[in-house]
């Protein structure tokens, strides 16, 4: 599927890149979990690594010693066919093993990769690689994303780096792309890589819409909330109201009042919010509100990929108003590598496109992100549609 | 849409058949509520002529005269238009009423509406007529089934009603139907009632398939659950899985082990399973992990609407693989009406079908029941497609 | 230890009072259960009725035929010696048997063991059948208690009787009473009936103290709220602070504000709070705040069984500052009947006294009651002492 | 009430101490917290410094600048009077301020301290002094012993320390101690530091009794377990066998089966389990289940006083029978300090005695130890009373 040098190649980029994201931390900020979805540093690194010791180094070089026995239980997220897993929110407990010890591991493995040409030459393993490298830069923007929200329990409002490229950037695009009824080819168009949720590429029909150029800026969100949005039940879901009622939400996640001014938690502290930027960290409920006050609605999936081609997109991740479920044709692979994507499919709403935090090259116009309704920690925002 | 004489008979009828239901009760079944989601058959009662006093006769006959000013904090559902509601949980709290108030309220709105011919001839007027008797009908099937839930509680298993006709009876088709790739129209099909959720008929593009010809059965359900299916994570999606796992799921609901053998609590008592009759009462955690065991899947809403002239049903809600969100075009009403639908499109599955609960004449092949995918005291049952 | 024509006699008028309490509820009171603590009428009815027949009938009448079988599932209360029992929090649902039923139940227990006069003859058979009245009576008060919370519960406040014996009559004694430091018995006296939890009678050394001769009352506990009382953690327990916060507290139960005024949910109604009465309805830890605020603090229950002779009590159980733990010398009976005091030994604050719905000849000085510090649905009040 | 030079150089010993506790500790170490009782040692370390800044250098040392403005939010524990604090269970959440800062906040608190003789020398800063001291060591025992908990939650067991003293050394006392029926002194006897909770010392008649000379020891309490101790409700208080069941309680905390065998989580990691050992993290249920079903009972706090002499203790905190409330007289100081003991008098059981992880010469015969009954991850011990 590439070239077997590149392969090697982004491979060890991919590698050097996790570790570079870390590089502003303390010590003592690899450890800490702040939620059962937000996962430390520390599990990041290690899990990534964990993840192509399992899958290529231990089925596939007869020679491979284990860096240690217990580390498959330690950073196994969710495969349950390797074994019993240390629960999910209980990341946080641990100490040990020490950051240096996690980054011994991380050289021991990448060198131990690089030391077998086999892996790279032959398909199968390569893919596997392919995937390994796709799952850690995965695991790159959740890396940054779960120490934002952890951080940001931090009365302190700790800075993780001054002028992060995180930091809002004004939406210029503007106005609405008219599509045709009709017929459209949907999921992912080889030769590459992708995951097995992108496919079958199937036909999907389409009716007439409207589709907005731009996302929704954090200007028209404070209308919105100036409006009384966030006290109108008739705006939202009947599952998004309870969220907002048991959660006492009034508004976007780091968001904070101070007198008459918001301010937000970024990775450079404490800033007051950028007018011009497009909306982040909201969730479904809240995107669902905000196109009913509109009066718009969100896309489908189908409608953003069959318009993808002429929208400005990479800055947000943008809901959906598709469930996340499975393609005709969809199949999983046998074994733990097929808990990768299916059996999520249930209870998850799509985002398409990308974000500010997505590691280069890590989407496409096929890709399918995909998180529960309440989630807001991603850097995700809003596109509307009518 | 309908003669209103019609109507008028349609009218009267539905109002006596809720209350032939209730003839085998005691005056102590009445009241108990036994989780959230089931509510007591007193509640359903008054809770469907509420309807009709809020949405018609307060409305649109001037000189009616609320039955009593506290029912309509009492008996509303989720309207949250509406104003405060009691809270859903803390109905079977509610001893007064009396059963025999309730049935004094039901009769005193039945005459109001009969005593005003405007309502029947009066096309909008009588569409609300037509949606409150489509109301009281869904009502009715929820009423046998909380009220089958709430008696299952009591050690006693009591008896509503000997060889009451929801007791099983054999699956008789078999076989695959086939299924030709290409555009198909989906949604109801004018004139006639429909609810907002069936709308608009719309053209969906479908591939080829095969639908089943029958429900799995009662037998079959016996070989996944004696293959392992309730402890074989793979078969089942990850939220699935943790459901079994945190309720030490092991069987259908209603089911007991007794020795060698399964009985079942019917609202006739506890009863052996029936073989060769259709599952009931899993939820879409259970059809959907009997599907992959058996190597199939579940079929989307639209190839079931699609396929539906061919199939027998009618005994089951069928679990589909579509989560329920709108048709294109899809408008709802302004104001309270408006609550009906729209906001439960989250985080629900669509059913297709009908059960042996359902009220005669109340579905069609493009009627949508939806409901969480842990639910499983409707009469539910798996139809695989592959 | 009684006359038995005596005992006989109190039994049938234990038997019928219990019966007279219920009279003024309709068929659908008897089955709610607002709170895993607050059971229906139905099971204190049926309840007190199984003790005999489980503890006198079965062991001692070889005879006897049980009235049902299953009725011991049903209505044990708290015996693990006894076997499996229904759920506490599941007493609502149980619609059947019948309200009928359990009055066929009662009279039928109440023949056999009227029937049997050497149950009333021989000494042994006697206590427990002494131990059964006292058991029905304790059960009474609980029924009247547990059915004012209920009913509390239905927007409708429902009316149980009109100016029933419990509305607040005005506290009239007043001032201090002095007692010297010195030894005091404390514990049953024989002969008679008591409890085991009473026993031994033993000796304890009190400090010089002062105790009032009043319980406080609605006025001066609204100075208190007027102060800020619900408001100030400095006051509070730290447990109670928790408590007040996590529930929003601002008043005793059963209070409304209504414009300026309270009301106060009565078994006659919601009626505006008498402020000359003694204050019901507060838990310990409002007693212990109330005390704090006043300067003062709650008496030991030595200290109150020491003064009790030259005290008015009787109107309100009133909390002291003694935790329920064992007498010197303290034994439980042997099997199931021993599970009656010593096991609630942990965690729960002792009342003295008695009120107006405990039944009649009921309390004594010795008399030890006991909740845990966070309830107060029974009709607890407050003396203080310094 | 103590020599100001002799009270330099104990403020500087307990300062000092803290800090050697935590030498065996890595970085990542300082930051978890396992539960909300259990806080990291870096809070700790931070929280003991906090107490001198806000009660004695803040109000004593007019020209003291505070270290940090934000530390007083962040360590405060548990103070109402002084302002909002962070949530309990979020002190593991705080990465920052790093480790080696929170040991820059201790050098300089401890040097302000150290470089203001006056507080030293005027008695009332002397006594705060003396407090603060009393408090860090405390601290130091919880330190330990939350450490442990939050390492044993790592399935690596991580061992803090080889041949850590708190290994188990057996018991050798034997025999019981016979005690006269009499009245006897309780409580602190002047002159010297206590807690307000030992005042007012007075008198309290005890009833004859024997207590036991030694502790429970291990291998007594294998018996228990092998006689079925843990699935006897017979044995247990209500709320214990409640415990029992819902938490499927099986062992004393950190013992792991393997085999045949029992396995103990130490501070020097996993070792067989020390059958000559007195018992050690059973919680209160626990220790009355085994007196119960030795047929003995625990002695209360008075009798444990009274005895203490001629007993010998020190290795654990030993549960007796006693409810943790004030005795006569008891006066608790104005302000935040005052909230230190007297508002936790409710729900909790008091320990005597002193445990191998008490710092020295912190424990008395008059000193009272108290924790939740449920709690067992103190080195909390059984002796036994009759």
């Amino acid at each position: 599927m590439t070239d077997h040098k590149d392969l090697a190649t982004r491979f060890e980029a991919v590698r050097t890149y996790s570790e570079k994201l870390c590089k502003p931390l303390e010590i003592e900020d690899y450890t800490p979990q702040s939620a059962v979805f937000a996962s430390p540093p520390k599990w990041h690194l290690a899990h990534t690594t964990w993840f192509y010791e399992e899958f290529i180094l231990k089925p596939h070089c007869p020679d491979y010693k284990l860096f240690d026995d217990q580390f498959s239980f330690l950073f196994n997220s969710y495969y349950n066919a390797i074994g019993d897993r240390i629960s999910r929110q209980s990341r946080g407990l641990l100490s040990r093993p020490s950051v240096e010890k996690v980054y011994e591991y991380r050289q021991y493995v990448t060198d131990k990769v690089l030391e077998s040409p086999q892996l790279f030459e032959d398909p199968d393993k390569a893919s596997l690689i392919e995937l390994g490298i796709n799952h850690e830069e995965q695991h790159q923007e959740l890396l940054i994303t779960d120490l934002k929200y952890t951080l940001s329990k931090n009365p302190l409002y700790p800075v993780y780096k001054d002028n992060f490229s995180l930091v809002e950037q004004p939406e210029t695009a503007d106005g609405w792309l008219t599509m045709q009824e009709g017929l459209y080819k949907i999921g992912f168009e080889k030769p590459g890589f992708c995951y097995d949720n992108e496919l079958d590429r199937h036909q999907v029909y389409l009716q007439d819409y409207l589709i907005s150029k731009k996302l929704v800026t954090v200007r028209e969100y404070l209308e919105f909330m100036e409006d009384g949005g966030y006290s109108r039940f008739d705006l939202w879901l009947d599952e998004g109201w309870a969220w907002v009622q048991q959660n006492n939400v009034n508004a976007p996640l780091y968001w904070y009042r101070k007198g008459e001014n918001w301010l937000n938690y970024t990775l450079s502290g404490l800033v007051p919010v950028v007018e011009s930027a497009p909306m982040a960290h909201v969730n479904f409920y809240e995107a669902s509100a905000y196109a009913t006050w509109a009066g718009k609605r969100l896309p489908t999936e189908f409608e953003w990929e069959a318009a993808a081609g002429k929208l400005q997109w990479g800055t947000r991740w943008e809901w959906t108003n598709s469930a996340y479920l499975p393609y005709p044709g969809f199949q999983q692979a046998d074994g733990a590598i097929g808990e990768y994507n299916g059996k999520f499919m249930i209870n998850q709403m799509v985002l398409r496109g990308a974000s500010l935090a997505t590691s280069e090259g890590h989407s496409r116009v096929s890709y399918r992100n995909f998180f529960q309704p309440e989630h807001r920690w991603q850097l995700t925002g809003i596109r509307l549609a009518q």
